[in-house]
């Protein structure tokens, strides 16, 4: 089920104090005879065309503005990732490329170098296509915690690894660990087990897939080189790759609540993936849905499982239905479910409306050690879990809500204990931001808009006023802002 | 004499694990509990202002093409200096300035932090303005070795740090080196105690100042950053003030045998050395000029000394002498000796004449442990020193020489071996390339155009066809090209 990579290159590291290559300007810098010079190596290997490769040349490259190889490419990925090339030279490279960009097949070298750092699965056998699906992140997102279910329920097998939350956004694996007993740290051959019994699985992202994307990240969040689309999309899709899936849904978000903050950008980006999964011989189909107002009406941990269980149940929040039957349909054409677009879309619909997933959902929990019958329970319970306070927050004029910042409630949430500012915080899986209204909604002057669901009364009513000034309320109806933007296919 | 500063801030580094501020992309990267980050501090410190500096900050803004605040440079370069932030920032941020460039206000503020970084020499009493000279580098370029027993001989007062030579442009120290004796490892002690004595001093630079500059440098040169106009001129300025002179005379090259190739390159890096001079309360004098051809007719090591030696006597090749004529002018303005430019410059030339200045470089030698009489030796002498041999290079056709590719004959050279490629080869002082034809000049097929100087004549017989190589020889007279390009005054 492994294909495991053996580095292309046999780096050589020149002895400090010998650089083979440099230049000078007179005056400038150490020039004595016995120079202070503390930083001296330079890594070079012979390429297979037999020419060789330094790194010095490759930022040098980038920097004016040239595509590397694909050999390029691979050489500062695997040299990088082997410790033979150094974190500063890394980082002159990166911000290059922050500011000079790469071409499509810069990015696919990229990515299928990260992915060939760790080990790679092929998932799939003889006739099967195996679907991934990916979201960028956003406030209220609990589609994933819909569609694998769904998609299974359907007949696709899905492997599913998600991430935990930071800052205003929320993740897939923090909401399920709400869940009673559930684990999502399985290792891949237990995930795959899980794969072949219940057709299901979500867990965390493993340790052994894509180091070199792992080390790359690492370098490029202490460097302000994150957000860069083609740093994004490879390192997004050398994990898709990795896991071994044949074809990709992408959910890419755009407006204020997103990191995208423009659909040109997030066209940008969804454009940029779906050239690396066509490139490397995958499929993508990439939806760029709008992310300014959250998704849904739940923003927390439990009761967005709560929320996702209501949509399973065929109960649930337009928009997230609307999103969940355009990536549903997606997934169920590129797994040779149902070809028709239509049908698919029906097929989706009528599968939310029965109730069925939630069976596939409850299968998933079990298998993974959790208490299915706790998603009876937070069902047929109200918005806020047991034990928590639930505060009302009042609309401070009537009229109509012609926005609501998602970005604000997401920190709001975040504030009351449902999200980490830094990476290993602890979180309260119990509280969060319920929205009775949403875009293009009349309300009344002191009529509840949200809820602030917090561990007690006090602490819920510090969130008021916060959650309050993300709604924007207007004099006049403005119509339901649209979801889905733009439709961009890898061919 | 000294002017010591203690850093500006107090570095706070955060424990490993722990990153205050960051921004993440779901799926993007490490994202779970337990996140395998190898690097994870960020230093920030409090700004006088009281607003805090943080290092991603300061990234993110160049990298955006925002000026920096010179708290913020400072910031970064006493950082890097301290080794609280680390390289990997730094050569993010070095290729973001590559990139974006530097404001006059930015490159003055990183110029005065890592002149501040070391000891910091103020030269002069009340009425002395110090002038100092420096030269961005070229092939054949002897004129430090006129130029300070000159502008010495004319009253002024000169302390002098010189580098040494790298690949096909030679260096002042390694020419001074040449003289029997010689020592060029002053301390800045015996530098100024020898500038009170006989006038004037040539060293090498020292250890003590700017190493801020220095640990820069060195991380520029492995990342693919050196060739940034506002960072070479941070860095040229940073020595001529920690040096301490109230004056600069700076001589930008321009041409194939420079680093800047075009006039419009070194315009913009004279500019930028002009503006630091003046934001940091100095004058400074730029000159601006030609770098085809070689300067002079001697490129060596000891040929290069005998050619200046020979130009204090009143016999130098007129290039060699022109620059002399218009950098000296411009030191004694400068210096308060004379402040009218033709008188200047008539008083130069009747030093020149006169000889006189031949004196001032003999107590200059001698007080450096060298034997002045080598310097009458010399002048005495052919044009290869004793025991070497010097072999003809005949001119392939006749005509007239439209140009001379002064990188090749200065390749040329460092192959005899009068250079190195890297820092700390030995070199042999005596070898070397001497022209006898310069562009505009006629020449005859056959006639020798130039002797290649080598320690044997099969290896000098090696070296003809590269020289030759050099001379682009036509079938029309073309005048001699100018030399003195522009003039930038700092005012």
């Amino acid at each position: 089920r492994c294909v495991s990579t053996a580095s292309s290159f046999d780096f050589t590291r020149f002895p400090t104090g010998i650089v083979p290559r440099r230049r000078r300007i007179e005056g400038q810098g150490p020039s004595t005879a016995t120079p202070a010079l503390r930083i001296r190596p330079t890594v070079l290997a012979k390429g297979a065309s037999g020419h060789l490769l330094r790194v010095y040349d490759l930022i040098a490259k980038k920097r004016d503005g040239k595509a590397l190889s694909a050999e390029e490419v691979r050489f500062l990925v695997e040299g990088y990732s082997a410790g033979a090339i150094p974190d500063y030279q890394m980082a002159a490279f990166l911000m290059a490329v922050y500011l000079r960009g790469m071409t499509d097949e810069e990015t696919t070298a990229m990515a299928l170098a990260m992915a060939d750092s760790g080990e790679r699965l092929a998932l799939g056998g003889p006739g099967e296509v195996f679907v991934d699906k990916h979201s960028t992140g956003g406030v209220g997102d609990k589609t994933t915690l819909v569609l694998v279910p769904l998609a299974a329920e359907c007949g696709l097998r899905v492997a599913k690894m998600s991430g935990r939350g930071l800052g205003h956004a929320g993740g897939t694996i923090d909401k399920l660990e709400s869940i009673p007993g559930l684990r999502t740290d399985l290792s891949i051959g237990e995930m795959l087990g899980q794969v072949r019994e219940v057709g299901a699985a979500i867990v965390g992202q493993s340790a052994d897939l894509t180091p070199a994307d792992k080390k790359i990240y690492a370098l490029r969040d202490v460097t302000a080189t994150v957000e860069s689309v083609p740093l994004i999309a490879a390192s997004v899709m050398s994990k898709k790759i990795a896991l071994g899936a044949g074809a990709f849904v992408l959910d890419v978000k755009a407006g204020r609540a997103a990191y995208m903050k423009t659909e040109a950008d997030a066209v940008r980006l969804a454009e940029a993936m779906a050239a690396i999964a066509r490139l490397a011989g995958r499929r993508a189909i990439a939806w760029v849905t709008a992310m300014d107002q959250p998704l849904g009406q739940a923003v927390g941990n439990a009761i967005e499982v709560r929320e996702a269980v209501l949509t399973l149940k065929g109960l649930g929040p337009p928009d997230l239905v609307d999103l969940v039957v355009a990536l549903g349909a997606e997934m169920l054409r590129l797994g040779g479910i149902e070809s028709d677009a239509e049908k698919a879309k029906e097929r989706v619909r009528s599968v939310l409306a029965s109730g069925r997933a939630l069976g596939r959902f409850k299968a998933l929990v079990e298998a993974q050690g959790g208490d299915p019958d706790y998603l009876d329970r937070v069902a047929s319970g109200g918005e806020a879990p047991d034990g928590y306070a639930a505060v009302p927050v009042p609309a401070p004029k009537g009229g109509w809500v012609t926005g609501i910042d998602g970005g604000v409630v997401g920190r709001a949430a975040m504030a009351l204990g449902a999200g980490r500012e830094r990476p290993g915080q602890a979180i309260d899986h119990g509280v969060g931001v319920y929205l009775y209204k949403k875009t293009g909604d009349r309300v009344q002057a002191g009529e509840p808009v949200a809820l602030a669901i917090a561990p007690d009364r006090a602490r819920g009513e510090e969130a008021v006023a916060r959650i309050a000034s993300a709604y924007e309320i207007g004099a006049s109806p403005v119509p339901r802002p649209p979801l889905l933007l733009a439709r961009i296919d890898s061919g």
